[in-house]
């Protein structure tokens, strides 16, 4: 279930969706990592990541989820298909979903004239290609800007890099009421269990409660978590929930 | 880019989409661990997988996407949300799809009395609910049934039990041609190749070709990969492009 707001809950709380492009991720060849990073960094800034999409490196289809997931959400992250071959087409695919052009950034093509000076060639240039009235932001000691349109946050594909890009991102994005998370992990089934956290879930309406079993762990068996904004709702959910558990039932607590 | 189909491409060929559900996913605390393995097995089958979405454990949202998967692919799988707790509303949502009731399948209910006799509860035989008319789908030594409703398939979200269901999926999954793949590794920067991979891609229309650097490997620079169902035709696309490469250009296919 999403999270339900308490009257705790700023009324400025956001939303965000990520978009992963990129055939390699749809064929197989390539392990998705991105998504856990960034999903980490919204929780911690109190931002409700609530879609992914992962569609391949066409245009068209790139233009029509951003259209999409930018109207819906706050922020939209993308990742992928931001490199100089014929199948980075994501700069394409974000000016069209915004209905304007591409151009070159004057910066970045002076900054890619500094560092190829002689070599410069088109595909160099076209990393300074970005769609028209873009921003781009820069943070730290990464000196190449991110482009973001619009509440688009265009991010690169390669996990190493995109974690980096990661920082850009965390300088620039609002803060909101931080997410916090409990937990309890309890040696017993999970079936076992079903009617004493259901009665949980009834009586605190307004934090988010999940239930996980784990079948190839020694230490427990079910993972009882308890997330919201609100710490002191949290610590009485988890506490009400372990004083009902069943004689003789093993947990601990963080 | 998609593939473009040739003339050897089977009339008969089919795509798919991959529904994630799972709060523990958009929140970041479990890494998607799924969307490769199934990846791989619908590349073996040549099937083109064409999307992947994620969201949270929410009856209506996880109904409409799957409305809208169900209609627009050949086949559609679903990962997690299948245990006996609150927050496991994964067949409700199928049914909901697809305008059924969730009914407690007799095959089912008859397993878990077997199993827990006389401890048989109400949090167990939520595992027996399926939606009306769902197929219940059995392969090899995995006893317990997969649900698949129309051209849904509901699999679990626990990385280890998904992997042992997809041995079920292959057995019933038709086979169309097989995805095949070449690669050449390249020893120069992806952006000094630019202007030759696109004259090869612009000769070899109907091959998806794609690019990929590797900024932290000592091994290349860039991977060039080939992909189709013409094992000639990719041959001749990578012959070509090696031959065509840069004099003193290091490189290596597979």
């Amino acid at each position: 279930m999403l999270v339900k707001m308490n009257s705790a809950t700023p009324a400025t709380a956001s939303s965000a969706a990520f978009l992963l492009i990129g055939n390699e991720l749809l064929s197989g060849k390539v392990a998705e990592a991105n998504l856990q990073p960034l999903a980490q960094l919204l929780r911690r800034r109190g931002i409700e990541l609530q879609r992914v999409v992962a569609v391949a490196d066409q245009i068209d289809i790139i233009a029509q989820e951003l259209a999409a997931l930018s109207a819906a959400h706050t922020w939209v992250f993308t990742s992928g298909g931001v490199g100089p071959t014929h199948d980075d087409v994501t700069i394409e695919g974000v000016a069209k979903a915004f209905g304007v052009a591409t151009v070159l950034a004057p910066s970045l093509v002076t900054m890619l004239r500094t560092h190829y000076a002689g070599r410069l060639n088109d595909g160099h240039l076209r990393m300074a290609k970005i769609p028209e009235s873009a921003d781009l932001l820069v943070s730290g000691d990464i000196t190449w800007p991110t482009v973001r349109m619009r509440n688009v946050w265009v991010l690169p594909g390669i996990p190493e890099v995109f974690r980096m890009k990661l920082a850009v991102v965390a300088a620039h994005l609002p803060a909101h009421a931080e997410y916090i998370s409990r937990a309890v992990y309890i040696n017993t089934e999970e079936s076992a269990l079903v009617a004493w956290i259901d009665e949980t879930v009834r009586s605190f309406p307004s934090v988010e409660i999940g239930s996980y079993p784990k079948w190839f762990d020694t230490t427990y068996k079910t993972k009882i978590t308890f997330d919201g904004r609100d710490a002191a709702l949290l610590d009485a959910a988890l506490a009400a929930f372990v004083s009902g558990l069943p004689v003789g039932c093993e947990h601990r607590s963080e």
